[in-house]
């Protein structure tokens, strides 16, 4: 151990509206020691994630915010340097949740292993982590498709609706994705093999979204609330379900949009065609995570499921990148790489 | 049969906004004559529902809609008065969905008899009858109460509101009405048991919900929509659901209201509280109806679950009742008196 200072990037001020520079820090603490039962983890992989919005907002939600002047929470592929507990030893990769900082303390509880073999070790944040059992209880289990059912997804190149469109394709669905930029459309149709993909640009978005779906919508995935959740519903079917898993387009808002008020349209829409919403977080749901590592893995290596990787290099630059996440700046599943990945 | 008319009540236009008289015309159709493997029933009483709203617009929705011309659908409670089929013998008494007119045929199906033993043979069409049944399944089987939770309903002193607080109760929950009148509340309270009722008349119905809801709202029964609505999302607790039943307030809309726009609002409430909103129809759950007729009665006769009609005499009475209903004017189920009720 020759380095003694440990990089941390800190909540500064509650952002108001789109999170500024200004409202993180960057702060040189001292690295920690492992103490009886704790082991020293360099984060290689900090993981970036649209829910950390809801996590800097003081606003109720499933989670206590981060407090200003604690280190910004987040989930991470890391490297055990130091361990004085017993399973793990200097050198294992595992999955932790360092946050945005160069080393942490962990005691081990919540922490899983990974087998460079089987996969880069960053999808133990991306698709063999959190977004892609996201999308796997989400779409399974709240979504329930049927063979023959149209599933639509919003934010489809990203790192949780690619893997809906996908596992939607696996069940004998169509899958149509939502996008911004042409060439994630095209990303997600030719690469991902969705059945289609619109873009939330398209001035004609709900007559593009009602041309793709010309069977109606069975399950609409949500990511992103607004306007591209007002498109999806004239067109949802009897009994079409609605997993609710985020509202990016929404986070930033600062005040209610002006009218019409379209939430008695929504309503409307549920009551005549019997449709059924849930909100849900994928920690409800951790005894599916056995069959979601039994799964996932095969479906990768055999190609079925493809990922995207959008890496950006160094812990500097995690407040620029978040930024741009929140803007749909990214391309794929959004990473920063805090130290070089030893099994690459 | 000394009788040969058959005086009916046929839609005459479809209503923009509120239904008017003259959407509706009293027409004198022939006195049918039951064929083989028919009967033919003489209306007693006429049930009017919300829900007719919606069928005589020509928006999509679960049913078609009541052509022009055509006599109003609902439900009704019979005298059979002539029979060409077993098991149905003049004299008997049976829920049938007869419409809007004095005399009609029936083939038997979907034809349930009443014991007049039990409890007054207008309950058929009321709380031993399809508003009973969608209390029952809906507040069961999609608000899925737990004893000490809160349930709210809306329309609380009305068919089915009333008997989904009743329910609450009998489940261990604490329940909540909101109705609008104030003897209205009074009555949800007194009468019928319920823990509170606000109005939601009240220009501070969503401080008197918070006060009478200080646990939050597990269950939300929904039969109004609309501004009522609106006060209940900031009280959703994690993991609550809505059952949406009915939207009475929104029904003779023309037009979405103005902003602000609540459907985000709504969004977000359901993804950090992690709410499930489930539109549904008692017709689709009528394999729970033998468990609604077996413990209903039971419970009608025990006094604890009590009903309140609103009768109406006349079908020449049932335009004006029915644009009332729209309103809130009844109080208690209504009812049209077609013929007297040989039973009573």
């Amino acid at each position: 151990m020759t380095n003694t200072i440990n990089r941390q990037i800190v909540l500064a001020a509650r952002p108001v509206g789109a999170p500024k520079e200004s409202d993180f820090d960057m702060v040189e603490g001292a690295m920690p020691t492992p103490g009886d039962g704790e082991m020293l983890c360099r984060t290689l992989y900090l993981s970036l994630d649209p829910y950390m919005r809801g996590r800097i907002s003081d606003a109720k939600s499933y989670a206590a915010p981060v407090q200003i002047g604690s280190v910004m929470v987040g989930g991470t592929v890391s490297e055990v340097v130091e361990s004085n507990i017993g399973g793990f030893s200097p050198g294992d990769i595992a999955v932790t949740g360092n946050g945005w900082q160069e080393y942490a303390l962990s005691d081990g509880k919540g922490v899983r292993k990974l087998d460079p073999g089987i996969a880069p070790i960053s999808t133990g944040v991306g698709v063999l982590g959190m977004p892609g059992f996201t999308a796997y209880v989400g779409l399974l289990d709240h979504g329930r498709p049927k063979p023959g059912e149209t599933v639509v997804v919003s934010a489809a190149s990203g790192a949780v609706g690619a893997v809906v469109g996908q596992i939607a394709k696996l069940q004998g669905c169509r899958a149509v994705g939502i996008a911004g930029a042409p060439e994630k459309c095209a990303y997600v149709t030719e690469e991902l093999g969705f059945d289609a993909c619109v873009s939330h640009r398209d001035d004609n978005l709900a007559e593009a979204l009602a041309a793709a779906c010309p069977n109606g919508i069975d399950v609409y995935f949500e990511n992103v609330g607004g306007a591209v959740f007002e498109a999806v519903l004239p067109l949802l079917n009897p009994f079409s379900r609605i997993p609710v898993c985020g509202l990016i387009s929404q986070y930033n808002a600062t005040e209610l949009p002006p009218g019409p008020n379209m939430l008695p349209m929504l309503m409307r829409q549920v009551l005549t065609r019997k449709v059924a919403i849930r909100g849900f977080i994928q920690s409800d749901h951790l005894e599916r995570m056995p069959d979601f590592i039994n799964e996932m893995p095969g479906w990768i290596k055999d190609g079925r499921i493809k990922y995207r990787e959008d890496i950006v290099d160094g812990l500097e630059n995690a407040v620029p990148a978040f930024q741009g996440l929140l803007e749909g700046r990214n391309f794929g599943k959004l990473l920063v790489r805090v130290a070089p990945d030893p099994t690459a």
